[in-house]
C-alpha cells in the first residue's frame, strides 16, 4: 500500500569522532524513503528543496520507485542545510549551523494522486506544516505516523499537541518522552503521551533499544550491538522509514505486526548509523537486513523450560 | 550446591531525589545473600563487620539460611561505612563519605567447611582481597564469578587482571567494560575482556539492560521498564545475587541456563531499587519474582511469521 512521506530534504554537513563529511545529501525524508523502498515501491515524497539541489540525487529517489511529484524545487533559492559535530560518545550533538532556505516558507502541497495515500509518515518538522499536510488527505490515512523532536518542543508545544491528537503512532526519543510528558519513568511518560491523542507511542533510546507503547501493552526491542557506530545521523528517521515501509507492505496494523515493524525499524537504524549519510542505506540488500532481523531475535531469544 | 558469597557488610546512608536514609545495613554481601536466597538456602558467607553492627541483622541472615561462620566481628571496631548521593537522573552519584574501618586490614579467613562450596561469588571487594579467598579453597569451584567496579581499576588493575585470570564469570557495567578493555564499542570491549581470563562477561547497562557474552555468543536481556526508582544502591550486588543463585539452585552452567539466570538476576536488581536500602528484598515472594520474569520474558516476546 502507498505510504506518503512528509519531511525535509536537506545538505548535511557532519562530524564525528570518526571523520568529516563535505555538504552531503540527507534530511528526514531522505533517510525516511530510502529505508521504507526496501519493503515498498509505492512512496509518495512531500517536500522542498532549492535549484541548487543536485537532480542526480532526485532521479536515484524515483529510479528506486519514489513518486516525486510533491517534491517542490524553488527557483533561485537555496536547500535547507544543517551542519553538526558529534561528541565522543556519540549520544549527544551541537549544531553548527541551521540555513533554513527554502524550509522558511515551506507550504506542502499534497498532490491529488496522493491524497488517498493509506499511510501517512510525518516526518520530523514544523509541526504546523505537518497539520498542515493532515488536512490536505482526503481520508483519514489507514495509519499516521509523526516524528518530531525537543526543538519544536521548546518552541511550538502548542502546535504539536494540535497535530498529536489526529495521530495512531508517535516516534520520539527518551528525553523527548521526559520533555514532553513532565515525566520521568518511560512507563509514566507514554501513558501521559497516550492520553494526548497517539494510539501508539514508540520510545527510542538509541543504543539501548526503542519502547513500543500501546495501553496496557509494551514492548521492547534492543538495539543491535555494534563494532562501529560512524555517525547517528538519520538514525531516527531509517527507524521511521523502516517502521512503515515494513507496515505498509503487511498491510496489517495490529500491535502484533507493529513488534514485527518495530524489529524493521531498528535494523535499518542500525545500517544507517555504520556509515555517513545515507551511503549505507543505498548499498545493502534486502538479504543483509533479514540477516540482522535474526540476530536481533536470537539476542533476547530464551526458552524459560516450565 | 552451595554458594560461597564474599563481600562487604556495611553500613550505607543514601540520599536519592526520592529521599533520604540514616544508617542502613547494606554491603554488596548482604544484598547478594538476600537475592540468592530465593533460590538456595546453603549460603556461606565471608565477610567482616565491627562490634557496632547489630547482632539482629546478623540473626536475620542466620534465619533465613545464611552460614556466618565465616563473618568476622572485629572487637573495638567499627563496621565499613558508605555514603552517598545520586544524583537527578540516578545513573550517576557522589560519594559522601567512606569509612574502610574494618574492611581496611580485611583479611579474610574461608572456614574449613566453606572451602568445597561449589559457586563462589566474589562481591565487589579489593581484588587482592578476592584473589585471596580463591587461593584457600581446596579445589576449583564449579563456578567463580567476581564482580568488581571502577575504583579497583584505577588504584589496582594489576591485581585485578591477575584474579580475573581465574575468574569463569565477570559481572561489570558499561563505563566500567571500556576501562578495562580500552575500546569504546561493547561488543569490542567484551571481546578484549574475554581475552583476560573469564570465559564470560556480563556487562551492565543499569536501566537499559544487561549483556552476556560468550566468545562468540551475546544474550541481552532488558531492564523491566518500572514506574518508579527509589534507590539504585545495591542493585548490581541484587542482580549478582540472582544470577548466581539461580544457577546453584538448577545446578546447570551451560550458556542457555546463564540466559535465563540473567533474567532472574535482572528482577531481583528490579524489586531492589524500587525502595531504599534492601527493604524490598526482604518483603518480595518468589511468587514476586516469577511475575516479573514473564513480563521480561513478554517484553522482547516476538512471533517473526517466516
Amino acid at each position: 500500500m502507498s505510504v506518503l512521506v512528509v519531511g525535509t530534504v536537506a545538505f548535511d554537513a557532519i562530524e564525528t569522532p570518526f571523520g568529516k563529511t563535505e555538504k552531503i545529501v540527507g534530511g528526514a525524508a531522505t533517510y525516511i524513503c530510502l529505508s521504507s523502498l526496501f519493503f515498498t515501491k509505492k512512496i509518495n515524497l512531500v517536500s522542498v528543496v532549492g535549484d541548487d539541489f543536485p537532480l542526480k540525487d532526485i532521479k536515484m529517489l524515483q529510479e528506486k520507485g519514489v513518486d516525486t511529484k510533491g517534491l517542490q524545487i524553488k527557483q533561485g533559492e537555496k536547500t535547507f542545510f544543517w551542519s553538526g559535530k558529534y561528541h565522543n560518545n556519540m549520544n549527544t550533538r551541537d549544531t553548527i549551523e541551521t540555513q533554513l532556505n527554502v524550509l522558511e516558507n515551506f507550504d506542502p502541497i499534497v498532490p491529488e494522486e496522493f491524497k488517498n495515500s493509506e499511510y501517512l509518515m510525518l516526518g520530523n518538522l514544523m509541526p504546523l506544516v505537518q497539520k498542515r499536510v493532515l488536512d490536505q488527505m482526503n481520508k483519514k490515512p489507514k495509519l499516521i505516523v509523526l516524528d518530531t523532536m525537543n526543538f519544536w518542543m521548546d518552541h511550538f508545544m502548542k502546535d504539536l499537541k494540535n497535530a498529536l491528537k489526529e495521530v495512531d503512532v508517535l516516534t520520539i526519543n527518551d528525553e523527548e518522552a521526559r520533555q514532553l510528558s513532565g515525566e520521568y519513568s518511560l512507563i509514566k511518560a507514554a501513558k501521559t503521551i497516550l492520553n494526548m491523542g497517539p494510539k501508539y507511542v514508540i520510545i527510542k533510546k538509541g543504543e539501548h533499544g526503542a519502547l513500543l507503547f500501546k495501553s496496557d501493552d509494551v514492548f521492547f526491542v534492543p538495539s543491535l550491538p555494534l563494532e562501529e557506530v560512524l555517525d547517528p545521523t538519520g538514525a531516527g528517521d531509517s527507524f521511521a522509514g523502516g517502521f512503515i515501509g515494513y507496515l505498509a507492505t503487511t498491510g496489517d496494523i495490529g500491535f502484533e505486526n507493529m513488534k514485527r515493524a518495530l524489529l524493521y525499524a531498528t535494523v535499518l537504524a542500525s545500517f544507517s548509523v555504520e556509515k555517513f549519510g545515507t551511503e549505507n542505506l543505498k548499498t545493502i540488500t534486502k538479504k543483509h537486513i533479514d540477516f540482522r532481523i535474526k540476530q536481533i531475535k536470537k539476542l533476547t531469544n530464551i526458552d524459560l523450560k516450565e
